[in-house]
C-alpha cells in the first residue's frame, strides 16, 4: 500500500468523524443525489443559492462546491459572491464546469469564475477541461464528445493545473488528476456510471467533501474520484443486469458503506512523479 | 406484427446507436427522472433554461421538450425563445402542458406557446388536452379530474391534432394518439404509474427522444408512450407489492433494458384509419 | 388503543379515500421525494411557486406546505402571497423553516412568514424551532447542532405553539408535538432517517397531507410524524445493511403500503396532558 493510498484511506475514516458542512451551489437536475452522496460519505450538505445568504452560508461551511449544470444569471452572481467570500476565509472551492464548451454562457461563466475566484479543484470531463485549457472543443451537451476523447488528458490536466495553480481532475474511462507536478491515473469505475445522470456532479460533491477536512486538495481529489469509481464497481456487483435505476441506488448504497478496507482492496491508481 | 409496431421497434433499436441530444426545459420536480429516462432509452439529455443559452443549446440538439410543470416568468421566456429557434432549424418540439386548466398562468402560457411556436407533438392527460381543445375543464392540479374522464379522448385528440397540425398523445388508462387522420389506442401500462410523480413528464421526454431520430413524429409518439407503458408493466412484474419507491426505480430499470423484443412481445396497440 | 391513536389511524384510512390536493412551495433538493411521499400516502401533490399562479393554485388545494429549504426572493414573495390567500380561504398552512438560525435571510424570512401569515403547523428540528422560540442557536446548516440538542424540546414546543397559536412538531430522536396545551412524545423512527436528505421535508409534506382532510391539526401533525417514523422502521427491516440509497427507496415503499394496521401495531406515543 503506497503513501497516497494510505492518505486517501485516512480521509475516508476521518470524514465520518468530522462530518464537515459542505456548501453547494449546484443544478436542480442532480442536487438530490449530490446531497445524498455527501451524507452517504459522512459529510453534511447545505444547498443555498440566494445571493442574500450565500456569503453567510459559506462562512459556516468547510468547503464550497460550485456546479454550473443549470446556471442562470441569479445563481451565477451567487457563485461569484460565495467564491470570493470562501477565498477570503481560506475555505476551499471546487468548480464543476458542467457543459463548458457547449454554450457561450457556460464558457463565459466558467472564465468569469476562474478569473474572479481562486479555485482549488476543477473536476470535469475531458471536453470541459479541454475548453478550460483553451483548446477548441466539440462538446456534445454535458458529455465528452467522441472528437475530444482523443485529447491528451495528462497534458491537459497538468497544463490547467499550472495555469490556475489548482488541482485538476478529469474523469472518464481513465481518470487523470494533476496538481501541475504530480499526475495520477485511476482506472476504477464502471461504464454504467455514464448512463446515470449526476455521477460527475456527485464526484465533485465528494471531492468537495474531502477538501472540507484537509488542506491537501490533491489527495482529497484522488479520494473523491476513486471513491465514486469503487462505488460504481460495488453497485454493479450488486445490481448486475437489473438496470440503471437500481445501479443508481446502488451507488448511494455503496457510498454509505464505503470504508478504508473497501478502498484499499479495490483502489487502482498509477502515480507518476515528474 | 403490423407496420406501426415494426416501425416503433426499429426506432428502439436506432436510438441506442444514434444517441440524440435532447434539450429539455422542464420542471424541477421530475427533472432527474426525465434525464435518467432519456439516458436509459439510449439518448442523451441536456437541461438548460437560461434565456442566455437556450438558443445555442437547442441548436446543437436533435429535439426540444418543453414542460411547464413548474413554470415561471424566467423559464417561460426561455421556452418561447428556444421553441422559435427550434422551428427555424426544423428541430422537433414536444410540449407537455402540465396542469393546463389549473391556473390562468398555465392556461395563458400554453396558449402563448401554441400561438408563437409550431409544436410537433403535444403529450398530456385528458384534462390538459381537453383544455387545449377549448373545453371547459375541471383539472385537479396536475392529474386528470374525475369529471374530465368522461370526455371523448379520441375526438379531442383528433381535433387538437388538426387544429395545431401536430401529433397529440393523451395518456391515461387507455392512451390515445392522433395525427389528425390516424388514431391509435394503447392499452399498455399499469395503474401504479399514476402513483409515481413524473411518469407523464418522462413519457414526454421519451417521445422527444424518439422525435430526435425520425421525422415521423406519429410513430415517435406511439413508441415513447408504449415504451413507458411496457416499462410500467415490467416494473410491476419485478416489484409487485414492494411499493411505489421500488416501482419507480423499476421503471428506469425497465427502460434501460428495453429492446425491440420486449416491445414486440408486449405492445398492445389498436390502430384505426379513417 | 387510546383515543389519539385511534384518530390517527382513522386519518390514514380517510386520506386514501379523499385524496386531497396539497400545494407545496418547496425546495428543489427534496421536491421529488415530497411529491412521491404525498402520492404514496394517498394524497395528490401540486408544486407551483410562480407569484402569478400561487393564489389560484392554493385556492383549489386542501392544504399549503411552505418549505424554505432553498428560498430565494422570487419564491419568498410567492410563499407570502399563497399563505395570505390560504388564510383568507381557511386552508391550513404548514411551515417547514429549513435552516432557520443558519442565515439572516432564513431568519428574516421565517419571521416575515410568521408575522404576515397565520401558520397552523410548524414542523422543524430542534435548532430551527429553538430559533423561532427566540433562543440563540448554533444551527449547523440544515441539521440540529450538538449544542442545541440540550435544549428542552417540550418547553420550546409548548412555548412556540402558544406564541403563534399553532401546532408545533419538533422532530429528532424523540419527536415532540404540542398545541400549547397537550404535549405528545413519539419514539418511532430510525437513526438512518438522518442520513437521507429530505426526510424532514417529507414529514412536513405528510403533515400537510393530513391537514388537508381534518381541522384537527394536532392529530394531523402526530399522524404525519408517526407515519414517517414507522416508514423508517419498516424500511430498515427490509433494507438492513444495504445502504442509504435502498433505505431511501424503502421509505417511499413503506409509505405506499402504510395502513391503520401497521400504524396501530407500531405507534409509540406518550401523551401528557397539562
Amino acid at each position: 500500500m503506497n503513501y497516497l493510498t494510505n492518505n486517501c484511506a485516512d480521509l475516508l475514516h476521518e470524514i465520518r468523524i468530522k462530518s464537515p458542512l459542505i456548501h453547494n451551489i449546484t443544478n436542480y437536475v442532480t442536487v438530490n443525489d449530490c446531497a445524498n452522496a455527501i451524507l452517504a460519505i459522512g459529510a453534511s450538505p447545505i444547498m443555498a443559492d440566494d445571493v442574500g445568504e450565500v456569503e453567510e452560508v459559506v462562512s459556516i461551511s468547510s468547503a464550497l462546491v460550485i456546479n454550473i449544470g443549470t446556471l442562470n444569471q441569479r445563481t451565477v452572481d451567487s457563485m461569484i459572491r460565495a467564491g470570493k467570500k470562501a477565498n477570503k476565509l481560506h475555505i476551499p472551492v471546487v468548480l464543476d464546469p458542467v457543459g463548458a464548451g457547449a454554450s457561450t454562457l457556460r464558457n463565459e461563466t466558467t472564465q468569469k469564475i476562474l478569473s474572479e475566484i481562486k479555485i482549488d479543484v476543477i473536476r470535469g470531463n475531458l471536453s470541459e477541461i479541454s475548453f478550460i485549457a483553451g483548446l477548441s472543443v466539440s462538446t456534445k451537451g454535458v458529455d465528452t464528445s467522441k472528437a475530444d476523447e482523443k485529447n491528451d488528458a495528462e497534458a491537459i490536466a497538468k497544463s490547467v493545473a499550472n495555469k490556475y495553480s489548482c488541482v485538476v481532475g478529469i474523469t472518464g474511462e481513465v481518470d487523470v488528476i494533476s496538481d501541475g507536478i504530480r499526475i495520477v491515473k485511476i482506472t476504477n469505475g464502471h461504464k454504467l456510471l455514464s448512463k446515470v445522470t449526476g455521477t460527475g456532479c456527485m464526484t465533485s460533491a465528494l471531492v468537495g467533501s474531502f477538501c472540507g477536512i484537509t488542506k491537501d486538495y490533491y489527495t482529497a481529489t484522488v479520494t473523491g474520484i476513486v471513491v465514486m469509481g469503487i462505488a460504481g464497481e460495488l453497485s454493479f456487483v450488486k445490481t448486475r443486469e437489473m438496470g440503471t435505476g437500481s445501479f443508481h441506488i446502488g451507488i448511494i448504497d455503496a457510498l454509505s458503506n464505503m470504508n478504508s478496507t473497501y478502498f484499499v482492496e479495490r483502489v487502482k491508481i498509477d502515480e507518476t512523479k515528474y
